[in-house]
């Protein structure tokens, strides 16, 4: 169980004291971050109460939205992501050695009215070059995440792990690599070719599982691992022959399980990960 | 407008003969039929009464749902799939000329509590291997459908168009295709290459619109041309440089849609096809 990481979004509502509490409490070693909860106490404190809790992060969660075609937007986006980068580096040299300065990166959807898909995912090759020294200069990765093909209008333009790799081929591995989330990626016919390929460029492994009937709310449709239809231990162990040793972030979005007890939900997770994910 | 065909699933709660005369009545030339409404008054019947409306048949929906792994259920599909290549043949010939025998085939999806994707996906190529020789006896086409990702656990484990023309590329091209329905294939960074690559295997061209936000139904989130955020003029272009030259058919399964009167909902198919498609 040692690589399994609480990624925060899975206990939503749990603020950062809770959700290292809980995290620590149910014997796991590491947490997956989100820019919300710490800004609610403020970065200088995150950085204190997570030296303090022992814990390793495993990412912070998360910058992108990258797509905006208007200019002060597009501006506003860019000094986000660097403010994000910044609270990647601190987060993770407050966190337990083994912590990763990774930021996850979510593409962002199509701008209103904007039907040109093409010219979306171009926006966000260009603010990865724009993003680059800066990521360099923190010491943090900058981790693409292609997110499920439902997502391409409204929330995320990279549906692939291929088109993810295609993006960052030219860029450097130390600095720009990929999130691989199984809710994502679970459905790719191309995905077992393409995660050999990623070889290094696999920042983070998260774990969620796909389950139907579909729920009512997009955003709200991920399940626990082991109430779907995903074959982990099959993704599980082609990330591992990348040479992967980084942590496997749980992280589920699901209105049930954001209403539960954040303790019951970490128990939960210690269960089913230990189950079903092939590690 | 003289390619549009109103797919029966637009108006889904109108019987054959509603269906018929609601086309013909809104200038719309072609017809693509489903099988259960053919079935409520028997293939007997629809014959005549299809060669009475004048109207082309554009193609029968549905086949496929190849994945039952339990041999009794496997052979009840493939019996069904041969009820459903002869009803395409007797249909297709008794519409007006410029009717397509063509027979759209969804994969199916996962059987209960199977993981084995990759598992699914060799069951749909030995399907078509079975069908082969009864669908070139009766002059009929299969169209295998990609479906979006979104379906891949519960309806069809062909997500994309590279892996359709994939499963098909070693069968014959005038017995096998598939059936391209932007719905499903607007999100894929790799479709302008692979229409391209399909040329003649195109056997069907459905347009619907990918809505947001992502109605509570995963089955009824389908839009109006025009609605949402699919760049139709972009795809249809790239279909007709294939030399495609068959209807373009407009499949939209929406409840609003569905809860209208059907001549009003032909009437907005006329006009949102007019607008929005590129043809």
């Amino acid at each position: 169980m040692s690589r399994l990481s609480l990624n925060q979004a899975t206990i939503r509502h749990a603020d950062l004291a809770t959700a290292l509490r809980v995290t620590r409490e149910a014997g796991i070693a590491s947490i997956g971050l989100w820019r919300e909860p710490v800004d609610e106490v403020g970065l200088r404190k995150a950085v204190l109460m997570v030296a303090d809790s022992g814990l390793r992060v495993s990412s912070l969660c998360r910058g992108g939205f990258f797509t905006a075609t208007e200019p002060t937007a597009w501006r506003h986006a860019l000094d986000e992501n660097r403010r994000a980068i910044e609270e990647t580096a601190a987060l993770a040299e407050a966190g337990a050695p083994g912590s990763a300065p990774v930021l996850v990166l979510v593409a962002g959807g199509l701008p209103t009215d904007v039907r040109d898909l093409a010219g979306a995912r171009a926006r966000v090759a260009e603010a990865l070059g724009e993003l680059l020294a800066d990521a360099a200069g923190a010491g943090v990765v900058l981790a693409v995440e292609p997110m499920h093909p439902l997502y391409a209008a409204d929330r995320g333009v990279i549906s692939t792990l291929g088109q993810a790799l295609d993006l960052i081929e030219d860029l450097p591995s130390d600095v720009v690599g990929v999130a691989l989330d199984t809710f994502h990626v679970w459905w790719d016919p191309a995905l077992p070719a393409q995660i050999a390929r990623a070889g290094d460029r696999i920042a983070s492994y998260q774990v969620g599982d796909w389950i139907t009937p579909f729920p009512g709310d997009a955003l709200l449709s991920r399940g626990m691992m082991g109430d779907g239809h995903i074959d982990f231990p099959a993704i599980t162990s082609a990330v591992l022959a990348t040479g992967y040793t980084g942590d496997v972030e749980v992280e589920i979005f699901n209105q049930e399980i954001w209403e539960s007890d954040p303790a019951t939900v970490a128990a939960r997770v210690v269960k089913a990960f230990g189950e079903n994910v092939g590690l």
